[in-house]
């Protein structure tokens, strides 16, 4: 039944229905958060084993024989760097180990850019425009730290292999200004996205200011949902093989492998680029928590391991993903008015419903006691253009509730669309 | 005997002796650092306990609800904002609880100031000029912050009582370019001073630019020697109560009070000033880590708890303060090249020695295999303008290494004074 097709009285009919429907929604006065992208309690119980794993009679010495108890190692304690080195698929000696939030070390990033410039370029908050690539559907934290910062912001599409290449590249040849992109490039927020070899190679390769600088923020590199899911190509030697050596700066954490928030974060780059930043974190911090990352190297112990902690993190939350794509096809199949993903991993569900009503879904959805992430939030300076898309978190809730939500979700869709398609024909 | 009285075959006697000393010394081939501020094993087993204070089987969730290992609370938790606030004695709302590293709370402060501004004056950055003041001898990390961000830094001396408020005082009245002025009001680093009341009335209440800020580094609030210290009057209400509300940013943390480095950082300040950092804050990061927060909180408890962990640090380095200072004594009262002072607190013993000589002990010392902070690190630029003052960090050495080390330290200061004082009257 593709709504699209339908007479003003067979919308009017749905949406007398659906309307009917929504009230009882209503009544069951639900309060259901699927704002944002948290771990459910069975995730964190999985690291749960983490808190006990040191204790006072431990061992605390790193294998270079510091005292993870007392000052010292800026870029992080030796072991954790090696397993997330081997995770990254990079150098040990190109690794920082940092404190528990990634999303710090990008700011910091972003403000080292500002305020210092990199390799000697000069700095961005010297200039009188500074502009950004921002893909989207993309991540509102990263927009929000570059709308901070007063750098303008360049949406581009987010395609189903990374950005419209031919829109950035473009960009960046033409104009100096363009400093940088923000990319999630595996099981990308919010759409699943794995870029492609081609974009990666693209992305090193093309045209673009000296100091421009890739944010690669590899969030979900280990957060697969499915087996076999497509690797993504390693950033850091395809950019120095062109020449590039200085573009990319990685970003991740283990907010989503251990404990959200509580983890620990790394930066990886460049030699030129550690280097630069570690004189300037060297004056920021005299260290991160080696104890939390000593805790975590015990517990994760190596990549095999750890990626069979993330096997049964998919193993939780994988049904989730399903539940919500089942409702979502049963129900919305064929109306021609929300399409989804059906990611690989990652944490998010991108919807797109009909152009125009987005906003009124999220209003619709919260009134009925479901908190959406709010429309808009996918798109630089929270504006969708379309006011289409709308991210969904499954992880969080239990499965129940899950449901119930899901069902009221598309109960939204479904009303907002009848309502503008009478809208337009009347 | 008085160096300074001495004639010249005397001072070239004391030399030979010394120097032979001296080569005595060098022959152990000792490796002591006594350069930085670390605690020593002892003082970290103190806290050790606390790392089994959580595991598998514990609450976790915080006394308002939040699982501690999911996302959430940017501030931190409320059971640790609630002890510092006790301890800082101001109000818990104006209180934020970072990650580990206060240092870090600093960099970001500055940072902000320069990218940002605070309460709508112009950012910094933005300025032609922006000056600190730098009471010192001081702390080099604060120094370092300033430098890296072109903050023109002007020496003010500190006194007993603190800054020389008279200077203090005429700098921020005549120039608008003064914008901050670095404090370690309590057992400050590295003269042991506590600022006394008037000296903190004239900081709250002295004429100085509208965004001129107070950097309150309160690191050692509780860092007791002895009994019964005097009392440090508190910032905040000072300011409130002539108008300055806004003048003071309170920093401290745990580094030095269970582990360093691995502790939990503190931010205290006025309504407006905490609003308008946190609105950074929460774009910065989504949240410090609430497992560690909550750990220190269980295992600290309520302040008065915490001045009794307080004592059993300060029992067992006393002792090394005792040591150092009876060498001192010992071998240079009354010698007229050097003077020192005796903390009630904190982690260092300020040493002047004879002008000119600061760089020469320093050497001589490190050749004889002790490690000093170095000669000029008290001093904005590394540049101690008489070449005197030395920091000597007694705490991390075992009170054996300890005594060795203050041994060839009197015995290098003498060397060089004789050398100095020799080639003067040559």
């Amino acid at each position: 039944m593709n709504y699209l097709k339908l007479s003003e009285n067979q919308l009017k009919e749905i949406l007398k229905i659906e309307r009917q429907k929504y009230e009882g929604y209503k009544a069951k006065n639900l309060k259901l958060d699927m704002s944002r992208g948290k771990p459910c309690r069975e995730q964190l119980d999985l690291s749960s084993p983490m808190l006990g794993i040191l204790d006072e009679a431990s061992d605390l010495k790193t294998e270079n024989g510091f005292d993870t108890r007392n000052y010292a190692l800026v870029d992080g304690i030796p072991e954790i760097k090696k397993l997330y080195a081997e995770i990254l698929n990079v150098k040990e000696n190109l690794v920082i180990a940092g404190g528990s939030s990634s999303l710090s070390l990008m700011y910091d990033t972003v403000q080292r850019g500002m305020q210092f410039g990199f390799a000697g370029s000069t700095a961005w908050g010297k200039l009188d425009r500074v502009r950004f690539i921002c893909p989207a559907p993309g991540y509102d934290r990263h927009f929000a730290i570059t709308q901070l910062f007063g750098i303008e912001m360049i949406t581009v599409a987010l395609k189903d292999d990374g950005p419209d290449m031919d829109a950035v590249e473009k960009l960046c040849a033409d104009d100096e200004s363009v400093k940088g992109i923000w990319c999630v490039p595996k099981f990308g927020n919010p759409t699943g996205v794995i870029y492609s070899d081609i974009t990666v190679k693209r992305l090193a390769s093309m045209k673009a200011a000296k100091d421009f600088r890739i944010f690669w923020d590899n969030a979900y590199s280990i957060h697969a949902l499915k087996d076999n899911t497509r690797e993504l190509l390693d950033i850091l030697p395809e950019c120095e093989r062109v020449g590039n050596t200085d573009r990319a700066f990685i970003f991740t954490s283990t907010s989503k492998v251990t404990f959200a928030g509580a983890g620990v974060s790394f930066f990886a780059s460049s030699e030129n680029n550690i280097k630069e930043a570690k004189a300037v974190i060297s004056i920021q911090t005299i260290g991160p928590d080696k104890i939390n990352q000593l805790r975590h190297a015990r517990f994760l112990k190596d990549k095999a391991n750890t990626l069979a902690h993330m096997k049964n993190h998919a193993a939780i939350i994988k049904p989730k993903f399903d539940a919500v794509i089942s409702i979502l096809k049963k129900d919305l199949d064929g109306c021609g008015i929300a399409a989804w993903t059906n990611p690989d991993g990652g944490y998010f569900i991108s919807v797109d419903v009909l152009n125009g009503t987005a906003k009124r879904v999220v209003a619709l959805a919260k009134d009925a006691g479901v908190v959406l992430t709010p429309a808009g939030a996918t798109y630089p300076y929270g504006k969708d253009p379309n006011d289409g898309n709308i991210r969904f978190a499954p992880t969080l809730p239990p499965l129940g509730e899950l449901i119930t939500a899901s069902e009221i979700f598309v109960n939204c869709i479904k009303i907002a669309a009848a309502e503008k398609l009478t809208a337009t024909v009347s």
